[in-house]
């Protein structure tokens, strides 16, 4: 694939999936989490306003679907479209770069060997 | 690869990318686009404060090496790194996603036949 000209769609998509929060709703979304809870939980520090909003912005953007399953009480589940399912190799590559490149983070109260 | 679990360095990794210009810059640097100039004239609508900006964050990432040519007038050059040229691979799938899902931008004046 050639890189070398300046290309918009390419501009337009690494912000979008870079956007706040986005890339990680994204992650856990492709790790199978569908309902609003689960997909909070899998994302620590994310307020509930901010999962609104980026899952309405994704659902704009045609990567999500929002659905509601008639249970009781009514759940809501969100699901990659297919659009958004093709993002996952894109999303491997930036953990695998992640994983090579950055440094391990230091969980509070304990050491691990850096790598 | 596993996108099982929440990540702090892919999370940390995709808005590092996904920063406002910081993924055109890249993709022109990987391009190799080396001068200041030029990889402004590669990336349309970049004002020179951002690009300084973005430029100095990614040299304090690791990403991107600033070197001094001593030519006349001295040359100011911008390489990434080995941590910056392993981007790579994720910015094509980047990339790829993009042309495969976005829509084609029209450019003014002119129409082409959509995908």
């Amino acid at each position: 694939m050639s890189l070398s000209e300046f290309c918009p769609r390419y501009h337009y998509a690494v912000e979008l999936i870079g956007r706040r929060w986005s890339g990680a709703i994204l992650r856990a979304m492709l790790a199978g989490r569908a309902g609003y809870a689960e997909i909070r939980g899998a994302v620590p520090a994310l307020s509930d306003t901010l999962l609104s909003q980026r899952l309405d912005e994704l659902e704009r953007e045609g990567i999500v679907d929002r659905t509601v399953v008639a249970s009781s009480p009514v759940r809501v589940e969100y699901h990659l479209t297919p659009k958004g399912r093709a993002l996952e190799q894109a999303v491997a590559e930036i953990a695998r770069w992640a994983e090579d490149w950055l440094p391990v983070p230091e969980p509070e109260g304990s050491r691990r060997p850096s790598r």
